[in-house]
């Protein structure tokens, strides 16, 4: 990218994204997309696929930026964040291409120096054939199941290394009262957990619902590892059984 | 940052403190500011009461240097060691904040983009109001304890991917010859401890005193790993018994 | 280097070489050079001799870039993909060092400062003293061995995060061609392994050989962790057993 786009500003978001989870990339890039400049070329990778008939795209956004990356449901929810998407390519011109192009790691020979090209202002039609917006793969997005008034299930969409497991049940959804009391299940029975503003208001080793950075719930332990203390992972399951005065209760 | 002040260089100083540890991130922070250009902005964020009363801060100093997070003891060496702190503000102008303003991230929502407006020329009393310097919380310095003539009892300050235990005594204070050998307890009784200038002076895997990057007395195991060893972990003690002619013994 | 080479920009190609493993560094310094600008200036340390009489370098080479980092075989693969060595130094004149210079890192006070003065524009001859490129260390390289016709004897390179092994062996090298099965034995005895040409052509929990984005043979497993399966380390040794049609036996 230095030697394609000399002078253009490389800012790493994240390398932090588990083997694979092409969910939680998605949504770390979608929630990024609320804190970049609005020219930014986003180059996302996530690619089980690679070297598969999966293919790679670039496509152009409402708000003028860019996003890079395979076809997998990795690039959709950002794209929606920034306006929708207004076109989209497959990247079959192997002039933006570095060579030889390897099976295994498109990020380097197709996808980085795409990105680069479009940052120099290469143009999104000149990379290739042009792609369908309504054939592009979806996400299988993880959202909050609501089983019976009063309760949800969520999916762990990631856990960080401060182990706070993130839910798939954002703040406004649960409708919760600070200082509250829930019962929660994360699969080995009920846990009274206190729902409150922020760590600070909890005592140290306490179990707590919390909004995290990401405007979505997440499930802690104040200067502990919830993670580590429950055996959270990404994917399971977590059930919320919600006060009564709550808006997902019957009234 | 780089929609704020496009153009300025951002150098990633380290995102290794230890979870929670306020006292390791001033020591490094500290250290840091021996090696940056004269007019840094340094943004630092180790901030576990984030959401509670505790301030949000930014400091100006004798060398023209700035500093931006909490105020819990985590910039005040950095600030003495660029000159002293030449005023405080707290970060009450929601201007210079990005909005909404989440409850567990100021790193994110405060502190970067008033570093960022700080590097773009803003002027330190824009952001907010003035703070009485003496009102700044001080970190709770751990340092080396003389229990008696020639006993020294130091703390782990930090332990890196090396395993190399960092200890609470600069080089000078402990006054040792290369070569000399001490009796060192880090929990389990004496063992016997030779100091060296260098690792390559010493044996694979024998177990040294040596001064490390931060001109500090580091326990190491040469081309092993001493925290792993010895069950060396951050905040630990450790007792040094210094040779009979050594600075710290009587004469 | 912010403060030698202001506007420079700084690219950092990895943190994850294993402690002490000049190979490895070596292996990927010479790699990183088929993908960066002409004129770039490469710093590399993985240093165990630091603070020893082992030599600080700046080496000039053909294409023009140059590389800076110890004598001990790090720089020398790199620097013959780089058009061969076409001028070396020893690193004598402390002032484009940072003082004090510590014995324990001399990434931080020596090589970072020099190869920021060479990006800057110092001539490599103003570093230091020439040094004849001839005395110059030879890296210990691993290469696969040719035990008997058809069965090769490679080492572990490296093993990256997914857990996959990188091994000793170019693709050309091996001659195998896609979907055939050969025998591997890691240390337990011999598995059957089929060699695919990329992740996608496995089934997931499938043992493969496949070209990885070194354009080595990387014994891998499709969506698992082969080293941690199989206890794969760097280091290690792997004996494949090639079949009959493959260029490794007898015709």
């Amino acid at each position: 990218m230095a030697s394609v786009a000399p002078g253009v500003a490389v800012v790493d978001l994240t390398h932090q994204v588990p083997a694979f989870d092409v969910l939680a990339g998605a949504e770390t890039l979608r929630h990024a997309t609320r804190y970049m400049p609005p020219d930014t070329v986003y180059l996302a990778v996530v690619d089980p696929g690679v070297g598969t008939e999966r293919r790679a795209l670039a496509i152009g956004t409402g708000s003028g930026a860019f996003l890079v990356g395979p076809d997998n449901g990795l690039l959709l929810p950002a794209a929606e964040a920034l306006g929708g998407v207004r076109g989209a390519v497959r990247l079959t011109d192997g002039r933006y291409h570095v060579h030889p192009v390897s099976n295994t790691f498109h990020g380097r020979d197709v996808f980085a120096p795409v990105a680069a090209h479009l940052a120099a202002g290469v143009r999104l039609e000149a990379l290739g054939e042009a792609v369908e917006p309504a054939s592009l793969e979806q996400p299988a997005l993880r959202e909050a199941r609501r089983d019976r008034p009063g309760e949800l299930t969520a999916g762990i969409i990631s856990v960080d290394r401060f182990g706070n497991a993130r839910l798939s049940v954002m703040q406004d959804e649960a409708g919760l009262e600070y200082g509250s009391e829930l019962a929660v299940d994360a699969g080995d029975g009920d846990m009274q957990v206190r729902y409150v503003e922020t760590f600070g208001s909890a005592r140290a080793g306490e179990l707590i619902l919390v909004p995290d950075s990401h405007w979505r719930l997440s499930l802690s332990i104040n200067k502990g590892n919830a993670a580590r203390a429950l055996a959270l992972e990404v994917g399971g399951l977590v059930h919320l059984k919600l006060p009564e005065n709550s808006p997902g209760t019957p009234s």
